[in-house]
């Protein structure tokens, strides 16, 4: 585990090459079906967003871009917002359409029964390559709340051809460097069926569409006991792996900041990134947070997060993977755990706060955030209006 | 299974005399974190839920009581709602206290760590009993979001504490007649520990209360995989079964309406129950919904839910417990189960036709429904005030 | 749902027309890991399976053909089997190779990272394809207990690529009118990852290798929450399901005997078969058992099996399906829902112990096996020599 | 984090302390349902298991104790045994009970619907405790794999009366400083109701027999999303949690080695332990291993195991407990869990490496194993015979 002078240089460089995107939601407020607890100093416009994810970036090092969410994040002109992005140190990531907070949308969007309702989906999806067009934006984050919660319901097949229609339109749509990723989701918030399941259901609509989607994995969409590093690993071998969104859980779709829950899950995830050769940017997955931070403080929460990623990052840098690659030829299944093991025992808190050293950054982004008075400012300033959130 | 003429006038007999209450909170809006889709003719305030529910008890005969949920049903004079539900020919049923939708319950209610919030939970728990003194309610229905969403947040210990010594103060306030039914939930809305996270936990509680603290089952509020019969059976066993919540899941909590996710395990509870001779309404069981109609109309899925947990019963009451009985003691796994099964294929649907045929009411109350025009008249003459749901 | 007179007259011709392949292993001995209770008159080799599995046949009139598992049935001269088996009156169904029995196979078989023993699993997997040209099987039936009980043991990545080599192999050698199903399994016996544990890694494999692949969907293989008829429907549209293990389960792989466990699931699998006219033999769905009759008696079981899934499927065909769709256009919740269960709650029993004498059987094929004297004879005959079972 | 010295010396003096028993069946052979991979080298009776124990023990220096199980352990002469066990080195620990692998017990042993099956159990449980007055051991651990497989098979209400009137017959013959551990399973051998199948069904029967009986946790016997450590705090407070069966599982029993799968949740068990003083020999907690190497060397594996855990302790003890305290009475979400983490995330194998050097041993245990040459001595001595494992 202990790399060499050069590897370690290696380990270094990758780290700071890392780029982990955060999504302008997890700085508004949010919560659960049964309360949302608003906080101060939350943003009230997508500029302020930008401002906190800026302020990110500015401490990690690592977060030079940010995800938007329509119509949450709607503005008049998108080019200003895409340059003020730029004026503040960061850029716009991916785009996400919201088909499922209007009244049209109880029965889903575009896999809805109902033709008109499956057409206005369609053209806010065809919408947001227009904002992609004039933010600079590459990636169409599709991820759709469609589903069933009764047996009955309506026709799980028909429903597969309506959503394959709006996915081919939408995808003709996509200019050159714009791709498509879709997400898959378990459950919530419909309960017997959603339309897109599992990975395999969106990596059999992505083949069907060609190059340009790819299948997103969310880390907490997925069944109780699912080997999410496995399905990381076959998509890269398929070449579909397209993103991620970050965030942990203990039961359902709990949002939790990313490595909160199982650290080591996390870090799992990360060795089949590594060994891949998935981390370079060659290979255009793109690492994204999808959070809620509920009851904790949001900024803070998102460098937190930031870091987490670093650190399963480090760790899987440090597998020795030549001692690793023969103990699995030689059959050793202790030994090649123990390899495993020995880069996630490894405290690698030192190694990144000397990489932040050489960024020029503070080693500790928490305390820097905290010398920032950036709380008590915002507290101050964003008072009146009305503070972002999941509904505005 | 078939039962001869004697034993048909008993199942018959037990139909006729079954209670299922149904929940103020189910006739509101209601959704999921993402969406609140409402639906018109909503009722506007506890009056008016008391009027849908009514509605439900005559077309259906069996649900002769309404439970609330305070603040959501609050009023300024209960025993005027209280009134006003006997004139419609139900009663007030189980007072559902709730600390969770403040913010100052961002960190819990009765287990925060802040005195002055427990202080303040507490006074609301005593309320609800005053609320009862004041409708004629004999049960104070328990459930707490309190828990924690990270590792470290709060001591899961000292949280006990502060639970159990909420519990006993109210326990203390309970008058003659009256007690506290404590609800357990695996997750929602605590993502990584919740204060009461099951039947154990719950019954733990209870028995150091006393007799008149019992565990109430929510049957979606278990990890998946629980076997919520043998919980029943075992809880009927040690005099501490105090009702249910019905409802169904595919999942998590998704409170679809009872028997539509797995009518099979539906039965099975029913089953314990009819064993145990607990649907006799001297073994005190609380027969309850708690469910939400997020894409479905109200009034119709709330009998719907109510025909479900009959059909359920009478299922149950045509098992040939003298072969089932014998069947076990020798042995015989397969005729056991085949006794068993026989009673759960049997429709039941024309029985529960001749029983309400019986009752005086309409054998198919779905259709009864439909011809009533309630659905058309609430629709006019509930525009306009604010629709109930949960956040209000 | 009342079908009029020509609709059950199609009804009762699809349930005289469906097809059901009993698994050899099925009747001899089988275990947990704790213990194999040993039962009396159990089969001693292939033949007297055939034996049993053809009473079964004879008693449902819907069970013409035995799985055979190599090297359980492993016989010198396999084109006397299949004349045996034919003059009994039902034929081979599918081979099944077994590759994970041998001392060699403990890191794998096809995935193994010893190429002598993955040469070795190919070797197996090809005698098997010549036991199908002897005894004029259509379908080879993969299953392979590959996977790693460590994170770190082996490279996921590294093991596809051998399993799509092994895979490749074999379907090369696959004659006209033959195919392979491959199954996956979320679980054991490896535990921490399977190599095809999902049917999106099963469908890759098959879209990769062509037509004569197909998915084999095994009821028992899911992870908790898995929506099975959402992926039957799946892959129905693809053109990729192969077949079926029905069994069923309550946690893990329980291989209980279908329609145990939750009859309403096995009701939504077999609707989306009826719906996708996928019950015709015409669409070549294998519909196969694959249990184990660990304390209850295995010829019985397997009937009882068989009218499982007889009264699933005769269900599914009630469903009135016009006014389904139409609810379901409609985005009638409620009314869809209930044109579901109308089908399910319906008693078939009748219905099938009519479709039973008109085909010149008993109505009632589990009294008609106890008055065979079939239990007694064989106890008495098959006395001495070593009872079949999964190690032998 | 950082203990300051006389901090630090508290830490090592209880990782001194430590006592972790390693069960004798996990140095035998084991296995799935599907197969048993033979180890060579391993035991082939009672005392070979011993010489493994001690040296296990003599490597590590935390684990001076073995469990039995009976009759896998069974000797003509207990005394003897125990006398043997000490000339190594260690004690006899907890001893197992075995009434799951005899014909007789296939539908249960205490809960067996046939008297004399129960009595035959009992017996067996009866002999277990003269097996404690022979070999010293304080400590019966009893786990029953009764349950039931299909609905109806058994009354579970008549088995919870069956069990309770075993248990009550044992508790009496306990002696002055012997008691009983009741460990609960969710699931397995029977699929579809265990007769404990979770802590509180084993807790309501401890507190119905008294003192002497304790609810013993087996860390991979629940449902999947039970929070583990919250059961750990709860049972501490109520003063009935008996002691551990460590192992890990990524789905069901998987029996790994502990820490494998998911080593944060240890050490949050762990943290738990320490907050609340259990880790002193006073509190009574016993440490035990229950594991299945199936596919990895077993000394070595166990080795690894008690470094697994040692590991998790060091962390935990590691814990700012004070700086925690303050965080949570303060409701700083990210501050207290932030300083759980801190403890979580530190390298301890530098301090355990110290540890073991002040107290005369090998700091790197498994490279002590390694040049101990016990492997190849075993593989040539303990040639010829039976070598032990589960049936045996």
């Amino acid at each position: 585990m202990t790399a060499n002078a050069s590897g370690k240089a290696a380990v270094k460089a990758a780290l700071r090459a890392q780029r982990i995107e955060t999504p302008s939601w997890a700085y508004g407020n949010s919560g659960t079906r049964f309360k949302v607890f608003a906080q101060e100093g939350v943003p009230r416009n997508p500029y302020e967003k930008i401002d906190d994810a800026a302020l990110v970036h500015q401490l990690t090092g690592v977060a030079p871009s940010i995800a938007l969410h329509i119509p949450w994040d709607k503005v008049d002109d998108y080019a200003d917002l895409a340059a003020y992005a730029r004026d503040k140190g960061i850029s716009i990531g991916a785009i996400n359409p919201n088909v499922f907070q209007e009244d049209d949308y109880k029965l889903g969007s575009v896999c809805n029964p109902d033709p008109a309702v499956r057409a206005k989906a369609l053209d806010h999806l065809l919408e947001c390559v227009d904002i992609m067009d004039a933010t600079g934006s590459t990636i169409l984050s599709l991820w759709f709340a469609d589903g069933l919660n009764y047996p009955g319901q309506d026709s799980l097949r028909a429903r597969q051809d309506r959503l394959a229609e709006a996915l081919a339109a939408t995808y003709q749509r996509l200019g050159d460097g714009q791709r498509m990723l879709l997400e898959y989701k378990l459950f919530e918030p419909a309960f017997y069926a959603t339309d897109i399941p599992d990975w395999g259901t969106s990596y059999a609509h992505c083949v069907e569409l060609g190059d340009k989607a790819q299948v997103l994995v969310d880390t907490g969409h997925h069944a109780p006991g699912t080997n999410i590093e496995f399905i990381v690993a076959f998509l890269l071998r398929q070449g579909k792996l397209g993103g991620f969104h970050f965030n942990s859980r203990f039961y359902a779709d709990d949002d939790l900041m990313v490595g909160a829950a199982d650290p080591f899950q996390l870090f799992r995830i990360m060795h089949e990134i590594v060994q891949a050769g998935a981390l370079d940017a060659s290979a255009n997955v793109a690492f994204m947070l999808d959070q809620c931070h509920n009851i904790e403080p949001k900024v803070p929460a998102m460098i937190r997060s930031v870091m987490n990623v670093q650190e399963a990052t480090a760790k899987a840098l440090l597998v020795d993977s030549d001692a690793l690659a023969k103990a699995q030829a030689n059959g050793d299944v202790l030994e090649a755990n123990a390899i495993l093991m020995d880069a996630y025992n490894t405290d690698v808190r030192p190694l990144l706060a000397e990489v932040r050293e050489e960024m020029g950054i503070d080693p500790d982004p928490l305390a820097a955030y905290r010398r920032s008075g950036h709380a008590e400012r915002v507290r101050e300033e964003r008072k009146g209006g009305q503070a972002a959130g999941w509904g505005a």
